[in-house]
């Protein structure tokens, strides 16, 4: 990037005209989007299903090792992930930006680059937002919509007893990829002559930096007509999120280790940093993969896809939250999901 | 205040059961609120509009005049207004904040007490968010959302030439009120030991801390039966958004200046500072009045509401943008609307 544009010579206005210049609205429910007060969108006879997330620089992402195009795009997935996690398919989206004037209009555009690429792998359409200057960091806020059928949008409160508890992908990538970009970024501080080598953590540094949403998933489901009797996504962590459900659904479960699926790149490079790799899986957060139940009868119907893992079952709630070890050991589960404001 | 509850004794999740505790859906589209991970709204045979605003301390609101009731209640007040300047009746939000550990659960208690009550009043359901630590300072973003009959929603780019101009309420109060809680700022930074009396100022610096949505004028048109050929809210200042919608329209216009409804309190306070009340109209921001344009035709039934004023026509695209003042002079209009990114 040779080319250095001031945010303020295009001014607010300008530079919202410069980022939607080439917007191509994908769903017909979009009637109008950038541009006026507000977006409407029409949604008869499917319901709305809403969600929202706020990330701010130093807390939530870390620009040192974050390039601003992966981070549009992630932005964008972890809200997407929270509408998939209600059984529904994502159509609109809203994004709001607060940046310093240390941020120049190609950053910017980097950024809504990333943006734009999530919305065409995923199929929605940026429908608004604001944009403002901080005085400080950078402050992402984005809203995301979808649709569902009534009555097929699954929350966290309605799994049963003996029903199978369920993920899908793998875990624990996310968490070891941070771990890796930290400990470059600290040798990097103290020695700026040292070149990272990524090219044996690229598989868990994909997973942090550019993480995808369960759509696939959610897909499947459609064509298979299973619906789940509980479901969220899992962005704290897997013992954090069982937790939700059990609490939710005022159950207990039990999980197996042996069953908790860890890819073999995630399973190396937890012994490279000398860490248990179903610790990383149960506590590392930003996997961004669905955790759900489903009734005994679907089993038949799950087997056929393999990016999904049947890794325990649903019990009485005075049965507990239990994990089996591999060596045989049962194990309380404990919340280790990421708590913003002890860090 | 006397007690003081650190957030981290309660952690995310707790602090997010303990502001939601009290929540009363108020709404029949709303069919599932806060708690999962995304709200879902039932909007059968009518259309979703959505808007969203990010506020950031320092730059939109200053905590060193702002009581964090006003606050939480402003923010849900700009929002909302954005909704009925589409024609449209709110009905939903989605409250995202991020403040750093200088707040107590107190604070944000009473923020959220503004956030309830702007709900109360305005008959909107809170149903969903985020909530994070920030390293500084507070962050806001809201999201809101509103319903509206297919094809009742009203642009910025609608008008048509000939249709009469008129906005709702008076202007110019709320840049007069931040001016007057600026100028006592400075007055206590250099002496804390002086009191600022506010008693004169009530009114403007009620129109700037606590301004309320033009909800009663979409109230009003909905009875009569009128609906504007282009609308918009005023949160930029007259000026700013009449060149809005004569660009969006591709019109021109002209406006009067004895007919920009200008309250006695807001008249005495520019006096007293030495301001045109015209030019505070024209280019102060924040009054989140509406600014719309009707046919000709709807005239009578317009000077039924006393909140509502005529200031000028639309004309043909090569007339410009004029105002013609008291004393017979016709200028051009210049955009002095708020631009966040040259302050």
């Amino acid at each position: 990037m040779d080319a250095r544009t001031e945010i303020s010579s295009l001014g607010e206005f300008g530079l919202i005209d410069h980022l939607t210049r080439n917007i191509e609205l994908r769903n017909a429910s979009t009637i109008l989007g950038v541009g006026d007060d507000a977006a409407v969108i029409d949604h008869f006879g499917k319901q709305t299903v809403l969600s929202t997330d706020l990330l701010i620089e130093n807390i939530h992402f870390d620009l040192m090792y974050t390039p601003l195009r992966h981070l549009g795009y992630k932005s964008v997935v972890v809200n997407l992930s929270d509408i998939y996690a209600m059984n529904a398919n994502p159509t609109q989206i809203l994004v709001s930006l607060g940046f310093s004037n240390r941020f120049s209009v190609e950053a910017i555009d980097e950024f809504y680059e990333g943006i734009y690429a999530a919305c065409d792998k995923y199929g929605v359409d940026l429908v608004g937002g604001d944009t403002s200057s901080s005085g400080k960091g950078f402050i992402i806020s984005i809203t995301a919509i979808g649709e569902v059928r009534p009555d097929k949008f699954v929350q966290r409160s309605t799994a049963g007893k003996g029903d199978l508890l369920c993920c899908s992908g793998d875990l624990g990538g996310a968490y070891l990829g941070l771990v890796f970009l930290e400990r470059e970024k600290k040798i990097f501080l103290e020695n700026p002559e040292i070149k990272p080598d990524l090219e044996d953590e690229k598989y868990v540094i994909g997973r942090m930096l550019r993480p995808e949403a369960a759509k696939e998933i959610i897909d499947f489901f459609e064509q298979e007509g299973i619906v789940p009797s509980s479901m969220m996504d899992i962005s704290d962590g897997l013992s954090s999120e069982i937790l939700h459900i059990c609490k939710e659904s005022e159950l207990g479960c039990v999980i197996y280790e042996e069953k908790i699926p860890i890819a073999e790149e995630t399973r190396k490079a937890a012994y490279k940093f000398e860490l248990d790799p179903t610790a990383c899986a149960l506590s590392g957060g930003e996997d961004y993969e669905l955790l759900f139940t489903v009734k005994q009868a679907d089993y038949d119907k799950l087997v056929l896809n393999e990016k999904i893992s049947v890794i325990g079952f649903m019990t009485a709630p005075e049965d507990g939250k239990k994990i089996i070890t591999k060596g045989g050991n049962t194990f309380d589960i404990t919340a280790q999901g990421w708590n913003a404001f002890t860090i």
